[in-house]
């Protein structure tokens, strides 16, 4: 052993070429027997071995008998040297290293072979088969200083996320940030409420409700304003942003949308100015999800020209009806039954309370009482007893009974006209993943400020405790976290546009759109708040730290605008009946061509290369990262298609099939939703011109993408689409991105620019 | 075509034979690629097929070209004739179905062909290639009835549930019955924090506080009946046993395990009636993980004869002190100070407030304000400034000062010294999880009764809408949560017995044991109790449906009793100290040995055969899930063994080095506490002789075995312990145990005989 330590080693130019390849191979990863067998094999093949060098480089590769530590302090001493000897502009990697040494013992004409393609090729294989190219050893070797930071203008990228809104959000800044908005710990429902109550006069008489509406009766026409309120009143109390958006959005918007000029001119400037609080009586006791199962009752009496509202049995009573205790009427929806015959879901205007705000005859109300959260928002339910309103009151846009009391629709088809009606709701879909989002940042801001300043366990007595922050563990729970909440502010403002701008073409597409993004946005909200919530211990318990309420108040985001699993279902339903339809147009070969054209190779295989290329060029590469997702989507797409046609082939029921496919189909409009972001987070990042903003861009992308696809690594090794060395690389990578992002954290979240009275928790100052 | 829908196909006996596997083949399951050039492969070795045969049977192999409808409808037709035919008592699957089949069109001679065991073998082989054996279409095919259930006995299983101190549950389950421990929503925390204190003293009057204590301090020396208390308390309002834990169990735990005779005498007996309320203080709000770093001095003065306590900066002030509104006195945990010399951290018992309730001079106490639950325990902080007590307060069990002001202690290694006072918390760790896991029974409980009659959506139009436990998705969420449940139950009851009857020898296991299964179990309440919010939609957002106050107390259990992160830590520094040393002492090789005996192939490949087993008997084996769970509990211990030796022989600090593989610990960690669940849950079984009740916990162990398997199934996978068709049969598996254990899931909630107005939920009734 003692010749080893020598300087000279008289190693072969063969074996130095290998020994960068072999020191990070035995310093970094655990050999496994396969690569083992692989790497022997490779060896063996290496026309530049000497048979000694072979034996050599074999016997090297027993995991039983490893490399002394004599002889590993030898190999990096020598590496080292070389390392530094490298001409600067020489590209610092394990190959070019190999390639090196190899000339330092070799003659004149061998000099030549190591400059060919062949054996640089060579290398590579071998390297391919470690996985080991981006090892942490490199900078071991190469004495590397940690990466430089790419430092950027958080106004810039502040900028950005305010989007085409920026005006509307900085004047909720600073409205927010005035005293009167200050949050405080109110535990008693009734005050409470009467806080949130007074907050959203606030709000109306600074026409900041009535937004959305035409000019004529307050408004700006703006539905992009409106959601940019919303969204900003997501990072105060949460009762404010739901009180807000139940009497601007959802009894508002159904006199809007579902009513016609009449209803307007009678209703919306006093609904804008808060004038006349109401509600929006969709959900009963019985009928949640499935609204077109409502029992309530709008019965056309032709004898008074009126319509008897009417709750059939306890529990067709509306509930969690928002504005119940403060408002005077309610958009009640209910099956219209004109001379007999029901015509479907349609919505009435009902009366509540008299201006003594006393409840009117027939009416019962109840409050459904303490929430798990957003208690400033009264939530009641509501019991109709025959309740008698005019015929004017039935919101008529998509459904009207004459003079004569014959009923019309210019939707003829029943279904079609309840989907069009419905359709009211995807406002809320748009809006409520944002203040769920907002409320998230404002998780991811006060955690990761208290992480960097907390500090817990020395490396030993006397040294300064590590930072939170600096813990892999940590910075593995919060920064995947960060990375999406930019991945899906972005998505967000794109369905937002969509929204804005939505056409009769576009309307369903978006309507999916809404319902998958309201849900994978609304599930990470609860997700993270939770992490955040564990990230800063006992102080995160504390009330004054925030978390509490933000947990609490958002928690049901994932219910209401529709339970996540059902619309999810329907994202899923939508996509399935799409690609039918493209099916029985074209066939099946076109529709593969078709998908041919977007995925590389949906249903064919991936060669071996692919499946392992372990390369942080290709890792890092938008089209790998693109290509995963959507071949993902595409395959899940395929194939529960396929399932679902030979269940009906065996002629079980189209019901009982989607039951079977399920949880498959929840796991195609996941696989859906994650494309559409990323495609958006990628559009993003390519339109900077600021190459800072987009290098911390890129790797925020990065990071959302390949974290997404290591949550997903199961799948992908089923499907054969990655091999084990492409999946740990994968997972090596997300760690290495992890510590990178870390740096920028602080800056990032400050570039959400939240209020700081809305931040409020003492750990985040 | 219209010759293959008469009766008589003349198809060969040898493409009978293979008829059933590709009847399922095609109706079951997508046929990849790679299953597809395995089919063909095996196709064409089959000794028994003509040219013909095989020829036809590789052209219905073609993905691109899949059978006709009517030939599939034709298949079946074939298929279910024969096996309506096959004689009783014959084993119903597709290889004896292909044989019989292919007898019938055989000639007398050939019939002794399909009669031999390589046939039946080849057909087996096609069958493992396509991991389709236990397909749901084989009750397609055999018309099966759905699965009979084993009904078992609740009280057996209650019974099984209850252990050694079902007398104290019953006890308990009466007291909780009593009107006087109705659970209320009590929103002010004073009011809260007086209707828990009350509670409180009902259960010491009852001799319940101090039944851990010795007999002649009113106790019955009985851990085991204290815990069981705590577990029943985690039923009711969870701030009580909160409460009840911070005075019997760590105050009173304190001066019992940390005092010696002059304190149990002074003390103990008031402790256990209430009559001397108290705190733990340990926690600072600098110092909470690392309590060695705790800043609180407790100096010795031998010109009086006392120790001064002083915090000697504001975030040396106790935090989150339970009882500290409440309480007389306080366990303070300080570094204690003799003549100069720091001996570490060591308890003493501090007078906080006098007979009329007024802080003492020198202390400063805080309430800690509402918290994001538990607002019924009176958190606090608590400040020091230079408070004398007489020497005798110091709980000088493990380091006493004589009355010359010399220090000395039984145990000299100072290190040592603080891990064993820290013992004292072992017990908390114990009970912890165990409260939390009530709670999540609870939840499951709700969310299952729940699921039982609430309906949504029906297949069509004046049907019944379908239950949601019918809904698969519904069942996936809530089944593996339950038998997780059970899971935990036998294991944390495991770790109760070690801890009762410890001894000097293990008692550093059961610290590691306790660290890990607290982590574990209390993950798993945060969890559940997520998960069942979400299954009951609205109504789980209400505060009389329990969520609420069951989320809100129980998140804190996660970091109290120590940050299970920290703790999962802590395991796994255990674990590989302990794999270090046996390293040490017997070499590398003899630890492979070693682990040979436990693990049948660690490090060593598993065969194809293995690791593509689909057999449904090979999954739902234990030696097979057994063998899963240790293989990645000892590969990633000896993986992470091999990067921490690397790290060290490059000259890497041990704590940098811990750092780098922190997220490789934490898996560990968990593979650890994995196993060890899935040991004790079968030996429960084992132990079962009642054959229906065994049938049903061995399903429960199943669900849980498999369904965490799956978890892991990226592990798996990544390390080839498994192949896809192995993988993928796990998925069906649990998906078809979710179906079956969702038959039983109103008894086996049942069984946990939670007091009725405990679970209070007007939904689950």
């Amino acid at each position: 052993m003692s010749a080893l330590s020598s300087d000279n080693p008289a190693y072969s130019s063969g074996i130095l070429s290998l020994l960068p390849l072999y020191y990070v191979g035995w310093a970094d990863s655990i050999l496994s027997p396969d690569e083992v067998k692989l790497i022997r094999d490779k060896v063996n093949q290496l026309d530049f071995l000497t048979i000694t060098d072979k034996r050599q480089l074999i016997k090297w590769t027993n995991p039983s008998n490893p490399p002394s530590p004599e002889l590993f302090r030898h190999w990096i001493s020598v590496l080292r040297k070389q390392a530094a000897n490298m001409p600067k502009g020489l590209k610092k990697d394990l190959i070019t290293l190999g390639l090196e040494m190899a000339k330092t013992s070799a003659t004149d004409q061998e000099v030549l072979k190591w400059q060919t393609q062949e054996a640089k090729e060579a290398l590579e294989s071998i390297e391919q088969a470690l996985g080991i190219r981006h090892s942490q050893s490199l900078q071991t070797i190469f004495d590397e200083e940690p990466e430089q930071e790419a430092s950027f203008e958080v106004a810039a990228l502040k900028e950005l996320l305010d989007d085409q809104y920026s005006k509307t959000r900085e004047q909720m800044r600073t409205l927010l940030s005035d005293s009167a908005f200050n949050i405080e710990t109110i535990r008693d429902k009734e005050e409470h409420r009467q806080k949130v109550l007074e907050w959203c006069r606030h709000l109306a008489q600074r026409g900041l409700g009535a937004l959305s509406y035409p000019e004529v009766y307050g408004g700006k026409n703006s539905m992009g304003d409106y959601i940019a309120v919303f969204e900003m009143l997501g990072y105060h109390d949460s009762s404010l942003a739901i009180k807000f958006g139940v009497q601007f959005g959802l009894f508002g918007g159904s006199v809007l949308w579902l009513g016609t000029k009449k209803h307007h001119d009678k209703y919306l400037a006093d609904i804008g100015t808060l004038k006349l609080p109401g509600c929006f009586a969709m959900t009963e006791t019985g009928h949640g999800s499935n609204v077109r199962g409502l029992e309530t009752t709008a019965s056309y009496d032709p004898e008074t020209d009126e319509l008897i509202i009417h709750s059939p049995r306890e529990s067709a009573g509306k509930e969690y009806i928002g504005n119940a205790l403060h408002g005077k009427m309610a958009s009640t929806f209910a099956q219209l039954i004109v001379k007999g015959v029901n015509h479907g879901v349609h919505a009435v205007l009902v009366p509540l309370r008299n201006e003594q705000h006393q409840v009117l005859p027939g009416i019962r109300i109840e409050d459904c009482g303490y929430k798990l959260g957003l208690n400033g928002v009264d939530n009641g339910r509501i019991w109709f007893d025959q309740v008698r309103v005019p015929r004017e009151n039935l919101l008529n846009r998509f459904g009207n009974i004459d003079a004569e009391g014959n009923y019309s629709s210019p939707i003829e088809n029943p279904s079609r006209r309840f989907f069009t009606m419905l359709g009211t709701l995807v406002g809320g879909r748009v809006s409520v993943p944002r203040a769920g989002l907002s409320a998230a940042k404002t998780g991811l801001t006060i955690a990761i400020k208290y992480a960097l300043k907390r500090r817990q366990f020395a490396p030993k007595d006397g040294a300064p405790e590590t930072l939170l922050l600096d813990y892999p563990s940590h910075q593995r729970r919060l920064m995947p976290l960060l990375a999406k909440s930019y991945a899906l502010d972005f998505a967000l403002t794109y369905l937002t546009e969509r929204y804005v701008n939505r056409t009769e073409e576009d309307i369903r597409e978006i309507e999916t759109l809404a319902a998958g993004l309201k849900s994978y946005s609304t599930w990470f909200t609860t997700q993270t708040l939770q992490e955040c919530r564990e990230a800063c211990g006992g102080k995160g318990y504390l009330t004054e730290n925030r978390f509490a309420d933000l947990k609490a108040d958002t928690d049901i985001y994932t219910t209401f605008e529709g339970d996540n699993t059902v619309l999810m279902q329907l994202v899923a339903k939508g996509l399935l009946s799409d690609f039918k339809k493209s099916f029985h147009d074209e066939g099946f070969v076109a529709v593969l061509r078709l998908l041919g054209d977007r995925v590389s190779s949906t249903l064919t295989e991936y060669n071996r290369f692919f499946t392992r290329n372990t390369a942080i060029e290709h890792l890092s590469d938008e089209d790998f990262q693109l290509d995963a997702f959507k071949y993902r989507e595409k395959k899940l797409l395929i194939s529960v298609s396929q399932r679902m046609q030979r269940y009906l082939r065996k002629k079980i029921p189209a019901y009982e099939a989607y039951l079977r496919c399920q949880t498959h189909l929840l796991a195609l409009a996941e696989a859906y939703i994650e494309t559409l972001v990323l495609e958006q987070f990628i559009k993003v990042y390519k339109n900077i011109e600021d190459p800072k903003l987009k290098t911390v861009l890129k790797r925020l992308c990065d990071l959302y993408a390949l974290s997404t696809i290591e949550k997903h690594k199961g799948w992908y090794l089923e499907s054969e689409y990655m091999q084990a060395p492409k999946s740990k690389a994968i997972r090596r990578l997300v760690t290495k991105l992890c510590r990178v992002v870390r740096e920028d954290a602080s800056l990032l979240v400050e570039a959400f620019d939240i209020p700081k009275n809305c931040l409020a928790a003492p750990i985040a100052f």
